[in-house]
């Protein structure tokens, strides 16, 4: 028998594939800071457990291949809370926003398509455009000039008659830029004058830390009204990422009439959860800012530390909870597995993310790793110890 | 911008498209009993409300991608319970039997490729084909045979150099079968002969009625164990569809090790579910005795109504909650429309799935109808009698 091509060219999660070196050192007793992934530390809100203890049927049935009334009015009741008027025929209930992410790209790619998509960019975004069989046309952006985007004429040159959508993630994992306005039009005027998707993914939205900067949203650019497609996630915002309980909007009827195929044919997103999240979402926007502080300690002081180790050069996260920067190493992927296999600072080591995983472009991002926010204030401290005495050793 | 032709080409649910006509009806007042449906209305056991009591932290954390370890023993210790010794590796913990089975199609077919499926069959195959870019070729079967197989040289000849699998499910739905040992192995030595992977979508396995029928696994055929692939689920077994927990199983390495990737793309199923459900399989296997004695009685009143109305045709359902039958009307898929739109009786109708929905070849399925065994007798019995006065109605 053989495995499709499809299943061969794919990539494992630059995420998780270390994961066995880290399990490995962790059995010998290594404690391993696990800066790699964005799975926060921080409790979920008491709300979600309170849905759970109310769910109000004895029969976990399907629910409605859309999602439950309840949560889907929720949703509207958010978004309203920025002034965005949504409908349910708006919104979909999603097993994550990597279904919805999944199911955008069915629905929109052909094989051998084209997506633009800024870069670097979520790793898993490889994935799910290779699902739908189309492929990434990077933007290039430059971590020197804080992931700023091009401009519109250099994006238009990457456009062609393949082109089908423009996806970026806003704040931008794994960068933490923040697109400005300008940028925000920018890449509407594009969709809206090439014919294009413009997929906006949004699990991090609420989480930009400085007063000058603002998230735009493309749901306030009527023009790109047809065009717009915007994922979002309860994983980061509510500390739920195991919930598994995302949404994909759009305004667009044709297109959510399509998706609903792909909905019915998966049946349902999970009943508990979408219960429990109804009531997590209920958290009023104050929840946020407490978090948000959270982050920002931590976003400083990670940030703070890589710019006082010789050699490193750390963007300006403004958003998100990841960090990226460059190491002074030839291959971030072999330093991520040496710290994992080799190296020890006080029976302690660190896990990142080597940032290969997040370019399409060959030879790039070879020296850069992605930092995540997810742990507490004192074990960031501690890792980026580590960090600064392995790259001693390292360089060695 | 323009949808994907896959979009585009795909069919809605053929079991759910007629649900704006049924709340429709409802919402003016009449009982439209719900035979459409795999939607038990038998209780989720508690023991599943109990392991959603018992999450043990309070962080909603994304699952290992392969699930998380309690629900991975404890499929595990159930199907030692049949003789089938598994390990950790030979299980993936799937949003449902539906995402098992689609991550199985993308894994194995490239775009053109085949793969063999007993018909009728279980609608949304198509929609997971479909997304692999793959197509359904049939085994023809027919109501008036009890859906036999037809002989191996039959089957033979519909393969060629792109089949590549054979998928069926057993029991069968839409039609109750239950493949014979004969089936089962004869199956397998294609798969074997041919280098296909053979595919058993097994969430009915627990429900066979009669004490001369029994559940014949693949597992049990070691010379298939390369190609053989599992796909089970809870939703029927503990009536759990809303926990959308599946698993997928296989003993190839080689398969599984590419399976991961999709596992990793979309990063976990969902945490709470899959603790709730490590509790639910803890059920003894005396349970499915009891379930199994509701169903039959409720099969046995759909299969006497049925034969008792003149001009119809149903074969013997031996297994899963569903029975397939041959109406006296041009096109079953209207006749429903009109039950719902156009008839009542007592002020009440009843909603049944359109057979063609369960067939690729054009034109086959136009007088067949599926019934669910998932309202209680009462209602069984009440939603016969509305049929069998709706025949009358309708041949006029």
């Amino acid at each position: 028998m053989r495995i499709s091509e499809k299943a061969l060219n794919m990539k494992y999660s630059a995420v998780r594939k270390l994961v066995p070196l880290a399990s490995e050192a962790e059995s010998k007793g290594v404690k391993v800071y696990r800066l790699n992934i964005g799975q926060p530390n921080i409790e979920t809100p008491e709300l979600f457990f309170e849905g759970l203890r109310n769910i109000p049927d004895h029969v976990i049935r399907y629910a409605d291949s859309r999602g439950i009334k309840e949560l889907l009015d929720q949703v509207i009741e958010v978004y309203s809370r920025d002034g965005h008027i949504l409908k349910k025929e708006d919104i979909i209930v999603t097993q994550g926003g990597s279904e919805a992410l999944t199911m955008a790209m069915l629905a929109i790619c052909n094989p051998d398509d084209e997506v633009l998509v800024p870069e670097p960019f979520y790793s898993n975004y490889k994935s799910f455009i290779d699902i739908a069989g189309a492929k990434i046309v990077p933007i290039a952006t430059d971590i020197t000039n804080d992931f700023a985007l091009p401009k519109k004429e250099e994006i238009q040159k990457l456009i062609s008659p393949r082109t089908k959508a423009i996806l970026y993630s806003n704040p931008c994992n794994p960068t933490g830029k923040v697109y400005t306005k300008e940028e925000v039009e920018l890449m509407a005027d594009l969709a809206v004058e090439n014919d294009l998707f413009i997929v906006a993914d949004e699990p991090y939205r609420e989480f930009i830390y400085d007063d000058n900067d603002k998230h735009y949203s493309l749901l306030d650019i009527e023009k790109a009204r047809e065009n717009t497609i915007i994922i979002d996630s309860v994983s980061k915002h509510y500390s739920a990422c195991g919930a598994r309980v995302g949404f994909l909007i759009s305004r667009n009827e044709e297109f959510m009439k399509y998706i609903m195929k792909f909905c019915q044919a998966r049946l349902a997103a999970p009943t508990v959860e979408q219960y429990a999240v109804a009531n997590l979402m209920k958290a009023p926007k104050e929840y946020f800012k407490e978090i948000k502080e959270i982050y920002k300690r931590r976003r400083d002081i990670i940030v703070n530390s890589l710019n006082k180790i010789e050699g490193v050069t750390c963007s300006a996260p403004k958003g998100a909870i990841y960090a990226f920067a460059k190491l002074p190493v030839d291959s971030s992927e072999e330093f991520c597995k040496w710290l994992l296999t080799d190296f020890r600072y006080d029976n302690s080591t660190v896990m990142l993310a080597p940032g290969e995983g997040f370019y399409e472009t060959a030879g790039l991002g070879k020296q850069e790793v992605r930092f995540s926010f997810c742990v507490g204030e004192e074990d960031i401290e501690k890792a980026m110890k580590v960090l600064e005495e392995a790259l001693k050793v390292y360089k060695k």
